[in-house]
């Protein structure tokens, strides 16, 4: 026996290593340390038929329709269905040859990794780029305009759902460019794992080669469908969102953090010290997220309404670090 | 708009292809054109957590800890968790230069399809090869002596589960040899998506990276480690398998179909006309497999065990082609 094979980057979650540090039981953790909407899609009913049969075209087709209305895919492109946007951002890399990328960072660290894996080496004036819309962690927007066309361009737009408007969607019709969105996000339901990739039918269909067959499960293809085909909670959660996102700021500048950042799926913050803000916060069993590459940055996802009074009591104790 | 980009292989399945042409409404039609156990393991309840969370390394290792001892992993080998065998399926081709690989047909023909589409060419003695064991559809077994060593050798045992005294699985300590499981056909959930790979940690490792992170849904994680626990529902399975596989014999042998070869999943026979059959059953509203490669053959999957009165009425049937 040799242990897990599987990647362990840095990343959100790991609130199995912070209760080994700081105690508590698993559950008894606040998790704060990812972006995603605390406020799940309803579940409902998943058919027994969606468990037990191999997903069929139909049952794709549905999804895929509803995908297509809910981002208003541009004339000449398409979509494709995935089991999470990760097993998107892990094939990516290989649609081309490996030569140098540009990807301006900080930034999602899962992209680096990727076309490390497949060859590339990062660099300016790259072949490919990744683009992060909006940006992780900072919340950096851009616009279409400043974005070259090169031989490979992926633009992440897993965080992009709370400001539609900033969609660079329209870019998808460029050939070698692709789009990608995350259901487990918005949705708040990452264990589902669904993503999507938009681009070219060429682009799309070299990458669903690369996926197999029946790639998505079936409660994903019912739920994914159902989800994208409602608007109004769509429009409900971006609204809650945004006003939670800025209760949590006002509670964050209480405590003496300036906000630098963000989406309304997760806030950065500038503090003194980040470490010890984790620490402080992490006594209060909430689970919070600092970067490798700077001292001062602490990034929070948005709790559950329930969950708010906790969030203020500990923000709100000066603790002894 | 341009269509779905998904593949479409020849495959089981296409309820709605047959009752586009043979009428009926979807949910009125048997299936009985795959492979896959018409009784699944029960889902029971999912926590809220396997469909909201990132599923997280503890998950994945409940789930890979009852995989190993279900299995019975050779010292030397680990193993990794993946979004369906189909998933694995269409990666393998692409650990190794694109030579040639040897595939003994006919069988199940994704991998033909993966090779080809990672640029190998088919051919004897080639540098990979492809062993389907049992084999799909006629069932043939391979002792473990047969297999050469090569630089790369997979060992496709999605339909082994029914015959764990078959297993090759011993192979899988040599380098560049993967022995698949897949969760879908035993133990009848298909629309999980959850297959295995098993083979040298070296290996494995390559292939994590090319799936990504999460690449298993929390409800996969949950349902799939409860259900590799649970030894006696396995074993009764298989005795009930054994004995529905024997029913059908004996009902086709009454039609005049001579058996030749198959699982306790799905059964071979041989008759005069397989597409005059395939016409006859469908009439009934009974959607069964039949080869291009082949006129005489017909495979059938075992029906739940309601609906055996509704296929013996088929078969009875004179019916008018």
């Amino acid at each position: 026996m040799t242990g897990p094979v599987h990647t362990t980057r840095d990343h959100g979650g790991g609130i199995d290593a912070a209760a080994r540090r700081f105690g508590g039981r698993r559950h008894e953790w606040l998790d704060l340390s990812t972006g995603i909407n605390p406020v799940p899609y309803p579940v409902g009913d998943v058919p027994m038929a969606a468990w037990a049969d191999l997903p069929d075209t139909r049952a794709m087709e549905a999804l895929l329709t509803q995908a297509r209305r809910f981002w208003g895919l541009p004339d000449g492109t398409d979509i494709l269905a995935a089991p999470g946007a990760s097993a998107l951002i892990a094939q990516l890399p290989r649609l081309a040859p490996a030569t140098t990328v540009t990807i301006n960072g900080p930034t999602y660290n899962e992209h680096e990794a990727a076309f490390r894996a497949a060859g590339w080496q990062l660099g300016d004036a790259g072949d490919a780029q990744v683009i992060v819309q909006p940006n992780n962690p900072d919340g950096r927007m851009r616009d279409a305009a400043e974005i070259p066309q090169l031989a490979l361009t992926v633009i992440d737009e897993s965080f992009c759902d709370v400001t539609p408007e900033r969609t660079l969607i329209g870019l998808a019709r460029r050939p070698g460019t692709l789009v990608l969105k995350s259901f487990g996000k918005f949705w708040g339901l990452a264990g589902l794992r669904l993503g999507f990739a938009i681009a070219r039918p060429e682009t799309l269909a070299e990458l669903a080669e690369r996926l197999g067959p029946w790639p998505v499960s079936g409660p994903a293809l019912h739920i994914g469908a159902r989800a994208l085909s409602d608007d109004t909670w769509a429009e409900e959660t971006r609204r809650r969102l945004a006003v939670d996102a800025a209760r949590m700021d006002a509670l964050m500048a209480g405590g003496g953090a300036t906000r630098v950042g963000g989406t309304s799926l997760f806030r950065l913050y500038d503090v003194a010290d980040a470490r010890t803000w984790q620490t402080r916060l992490a006594r209060h069993r909430i689970w919070t997220r600092i970067f490798p590459y700077s001292s001062r940055w602490i990034r929070l996802g948005l709790p559950h309404p329930d969950h708010w009074q906790r969030l203020e009591a500990a923000i709100g104790d000066p603790g002894r670090p």
